[in-house]
């Protein structure tokens, strides 16, 4: 058997118990029977389960499956890095209500929340973080560390670059990319490509100089 | 065995019907054998079940269950006060493909129609309504007789207020407040908290004056 | 046994072929035991299934069922009809994960991707596109050969014309009419109605001239 530790005890890892629990059949099929987390805060209130200690001191044993439930790209890259130079292995959380098309290949880490909809001939990269009810076309790319918040739509070609990170319901026609490290704001509507590391939001999407990271 | 009562024979109406009928799980926990409507109307036609009379002659049986079909938080309020003075019971209807995460507390009458995705420490009030297709983020607080319509998107530690009237999809960002009685137009992206009792939307969403109710 | 045939090698067919093989009840009932696609270019590479010929030089086989993969409305339109004449059955394709609700009634060709959600007194024309994780209310009325792309929402009594194509997360607010052949941008939030022909896209959506076909 093995256990579940989710890396970072926050919202959204909080979020991750609540879909762990319901997808059965992820559960079954990965042999977990228990779930920890881990996080760099002292205390942590209110969690579903127990806290066994901190990022900094884990030392993955062999039965553990690492899911990480930090939403910042840059942030999740750099723990994410740090547990895996400790031979932590990082599993793809898909949870049992998410549906993945065909010819899709995605890479260690990918969290795929409920009702999100994959269709074909998709390739993500490292830990990338798909929210709730998220729509990805055809010929799609999606790029390490990217995060895309619930309710989001790429349509067909669409490019997420690496680390890029898009807000809630942001809607990207086809064929555009968004580069990397770009911050594209809840609710925008991109027309045009947005340069790499910029700040970019409305509808139509306008940019807006380099994002503060 | 018990008989569900629709409150309103309207379009919401027919739709919970809908949603009814397509949730087994809840029809055989909830023992339901029958389904009817009340409406203050004389004649509505074209309904899927019976009208047995009016919303202002109903006396509640003892098998009833009762699920209110007003969308308007304010018709809707003044609708279930009348009946659960008469001791009437309004159950929550959760239709079976609704997802519902971990420790989410909710008072009588909570309506949540398919594909909604609720997280993880959520507060809902009385006689809430959540249409098709909605996200809810963690540590969201949606207060009494709040309506989300279909599609809208609450981020984490987002508020909506007592009697709120959320449009299609609403999109708010974290942490921002909808105040009570605020009315929020389809499409609109919440960057700013919504003052009590104004008309919002847009993207960004800006409030133009007092909801007119 | 009865072979789907998928009219379009392109990416919308791709994803039609994913929908199938994650629809196995609609396989089962439709008794489907190939899948094949025509397309009229010569060659067409990383295809799920063989492609065995042109649409010009298709002849219809008793067990053939057909579905058009072909997103925009007129060419839609020009193809169906071709087939159609010589006496090719297109069926009504609903994924698995779609909610249809009562009282819904659909003409040939209608296809429905994942995590749709049809309610009450809907009709629906010939040959209709509704992409995924679209909602469509009561009393709402599609034209034939309309198409919805991704995450559109129909909200109660909306009427869609002939040929009508709405990008990826359009919203339209009750009681709206858009018009026969009209382009709404992706995106885009209809306050208003919007006219035949003309192209309308932005929040609130504004029409802006003819639509260029």
């Amino acid at each position: 058997m093995s256990r579940i530790v989710i890396v970072g005890a926050g919202g959204f890892g909080r979020e991750i118990f609540a879909w762990l629990r319901s997808s059965p059949k992820f559960l079954e099929r990965e042999k977990i029977d228990s779930i920890v987390y881990i996080d760099d805060r002292d205390h942590v209130s209110g969690l579903p389960a127990p806290c066994i200690g901190t990022i900094e001191e884990y030392v993955p044993s062999g039965n553990d499956k690492l899911i990480c439930a930090i939403g910042s790209p840059e942030a999740r890259q750099q723990v994410v890095e740090k547990i895996e130079a400790r031979s932590g292995v990082f599993v793809q959380f898909l949870h049992d209500l998410a549906l993945v098309g065909i010819n899709v290949v995605a890479d260690a880490g990918l969290v795929v929340c409920p009702n999100v909809v994959i269709s074909s001939d998709i390739r993500i990269g490292r830990h990338v973080h798909i929210n709730s009810n998220c729509t990805i076309g055809h010929d799609v790319v999606i790029s390490d560390f990217a995060t895309l918040s619930s309710s989001c739509n790429l349509t067909g070609a669409v490019e997420v670059g690496e680390s890029a990170f898009l807000g809630t319901a942001v809607t990207v026609i086809p064929g555009k990319t968004i580069g990397a490290g770009a911050l594209v704001g809840a609710g925008s509507v991109v027309l045009r490509d947005v340069p790499p590391g910029v700040t970019s939001f409305g509808n139509p999407s306008k940019s807006y100089g380099l994002r503060n990271v």
